[in-house]
């Protein structure tokens, strides 16, 4: 009888995550001479460690297809890493006495850098032990920061929302400019890299369209220069809207989000760079400022998912199986281009062990000379990520979602305690004005 | 010849405003005989006063049907009050003179409360001095605090971008609950009335899903039992979603969003209702909160704009030219419902001067009687505001809007030099963490 197969997800969830499921069930069922039954580990790693397993094998096919157009994570992720397989051996032998008591032949692992690091540990530790297990890694991420893909699957869905928001709420503030707000600062989730305040420039068709400044986590953040830059704008065009990077600093490196009071900056502390920001226009400058801050909103917004970035999400997680059918082991789909217009890609492989926890930031071909927009570059890059429209149903006038039934494994070995999270993984979500202690 | 019209915007802006001057131009295209051009003045009343008139004739006709899909206030929204008819005259005499330079027998003013007495004001006034104006109002505002209609445009686009959202984010949070954010925080306008507060409720289908707690400006903020809440909540289910009314008060009346600190309750001062709330839970209980204000994405998001709201939006400007022609004056179309499922209603009207600047806050009887969700009867109400979508053309991954030339109505008058505003007209996004100094 074929070994069962586990699957997993981990890290800030997207609002594709689960369409990269979906294409996990999909590459399954066209494989059902290859796998057994399948399952998903309840909290990615922690459910597998727990023996908290869910049947999916049970779900009603409808509901395991609706995954597609479902956002969040249906089986739950986790921000947990396992230690090294020296000191955390334990750790790992929990894991395979799981995979032995269930059958488990094959483990697919859905996350980001950190989750494929965790991904290739397991990879390791089994073939140390002797265990028969295929591990395969499923990219997500909504930061576009995964090394050796051209995009990350969930980028392209809350690249689209920002663009779209920003597009939106720049009207807004352009009709109302003159007696009301002049000046609207909106964060964006993106702590080492400025992917998503890049995507913002997409709102942009005409050279005078919002977002008229956007400041990037790649570039040091000068107050002086920044006020200016606003000032000028709403003297031309009568009000500036501007898209920040959670993850901006100061010259001196610290983070605009929890930049305290000093002698040099007069900085206010306030838990996030638009508020931060804004009050800064407001002293410098006068102006009536809004600013929003969307947080999970723009990682969760499945009703305007971008249909190139859940096409993707849902290839990698076929491909996947598809892979592990072939017999390959420790490897991850990729996203491969192979031109920018007309869009095409394929799907590739790479070895886990290539994916180290390295975050690929906005290039400097992509940033404006002056630091404040995006180039030709980035437009040719970022526009097919958002493409298409990829609407859930509707029913009584909010999204219809998966409602999966959770029908848990029959555990069989004893109760298992998990080891103290050493050092919180990383995710764009943890920083920033929602971050902190 | 029949005299010219023209067409106002003014108040905070939303989704479906622009729908209803698409509205007004089909009511004008449809009476040729009853009408002359149609101008709008840019930046409502402010346009009227300094002459600055748009030629709406000029205008590509495909570009002005557009206009149904695109938010904002395509020709300018103003905060601006006309003074009282006796100590103001000249503000009267100015706009008589605008609009006998160019000919203006009908002046159609698309705003809330606010507006409706301004636009009052001037029906009274063009009688008094002997101009023959027809006036007509036009409801629109997010808020839904307009009295004398069943419900504001507006107000259904907003109200299905916060459900929509709430139930996106919750899953997020529901799916990393584990071993990252237990509570998430959405702060939604509405400064003295929850009604977009309430509209979250209908992202919960079930009994326990989010949002699981309510906090509306229509009951007092009591800390100690919000807090009890949460715990009870996390308790239960692992995470709790909370949505706040910018609204917010403390039993003594003083807005959360600009508390300060003192001695009894130890609030902190961060500019928004949100964050403070945050802070209280990550003080109180330690648990990792995140919060979003989404502030004018709300109140643009044209892309889930509700497909009922877009109607009615359309109708009402439709039925205020319908009326002119038919010889009415000085009166607004309001929406009646007839019933709640299925959902039907008509378009009645009520006189200008019977829409006092009063606000129509949420009900007793659709508040739960704890304080902290919305009744059977709430939903009964807010489904079918919300129902159908609406979606625009999208180009390139982004929403295409209706961009307009603005061609300039030539001046025939010496330029006018604005009055200061004596007091800011109220609005919803006037307050709360982006309102203030």
């Amino acid at each position: 009888m074929p070994a069962n197969v586990l699957y997993g997800q981990a890290g800030g969830v997207t609002a594709v995550i689960n369409a990269s499921a979906y294409g996990v069930i999909q590459g399954v069922r066209r494989h059902r001479d290859r796998f057994g039954r399948i399952y998903a580990a309840r909290e990615g790693i922690i459910g597998a460690l727990r023996e908290d397993l869910l049947d999916l094998e049970r779900e009603d096919a409808a509901t395991l297809d609706a995954l597609r157009h479902t956002p969040g994570g249906a089986f739950g992720a986790c921000r947990y890493d396992l230690g090294p397989l020296e000191s955390h051996h334990h750790q790992y032998e929990r894991l395979m006495e799981v995979f032995a008591a269930h059958d488990i032949g094959y483990f697919f692992y859905n996350g980001g850098g950190g989750s494929m690091v965790t991904a290739e540990k397991v990879h390791v530790a089994a073939r140390q032990m002797g265990y028969p297990l295929t591990v395969m890694g499923i990219p997500k991420t909504i930061d576009n920061d995964l090394a050796g893909t051209d995009t990350s699957p969930g980028f392209g869905s809350a690249a689209k929302y920002v663009a779209t928001s920003v597009r939106e709420a720049a009207l807004d503030v352009a009709s109302m400019a003159e007696s009301s707000t002049k000046v609207f600062i909106m964060e964006v989730m993106g702590r080492h890299a400025g992917w998503l305040a890049a995507a913002s420039g997409l709102a942009q068709e005409q050279r005078e369209d919002a977002p008229q400044l956007i400041l990037f986590a790649e570039r040091a953040f000068h107050r002086l220069e920044f006020i200016q830059r606003v000032q000028e704008t709403v003297d031309r065009l009568g009000y500036c809207v501007v898209v920040a990077s959670e993850g901006l600093r100061d010259p001196d490196g610290r983070l605009l989000s929890v930049a305290e009071g000093n002698d040099v900056e007069d900085w206010i502390q306030l838990g996030g760079v638009a508020p931060n920001l804004a009050e800064m226009v407001r002293r410098d400058l006068g102006y009536k400022v809004h600013w929003a801050l969307p947080d999970y909103l723009q990682r969760s917004a499945r009703h305007i998912a971008s249909a190139t970035d859940v096409e993707q999400a849902a290839a990698v997680g076929e491909r996947a199986v598809e892979l592990a059918a072939a017999g390959e082991n420790g490897r991850m789909p990729v996203i491969r281009r192979q031109s920018d217009e007309p869009y095409e890609w394929s799907v590739d492989t790479v070895d886990l062990a290539r994916i180290a926890d390295v975050e690929t930031t906005v290039p400097e071909a992509f940033i404006r000379e002056d630091g404040y927009h995006i180039t030709e570059a980035a437009r040719r890059y970022l526009r097919p990520l958002i493409a298409g429209e990829s609407w859930p149903p509707f029913v009584n006038g909010v999204p219809a979602y998966a409602r999966l039934e959770g029908f848990p494994v029959e555990r069989s070995l004893a109760p298992y305690e998990l080891d103290e999270q050493v050092a919180p993984q990383k995710g764009s979500s943890e920083q920033g004005a929602n971050g902190g202690a």
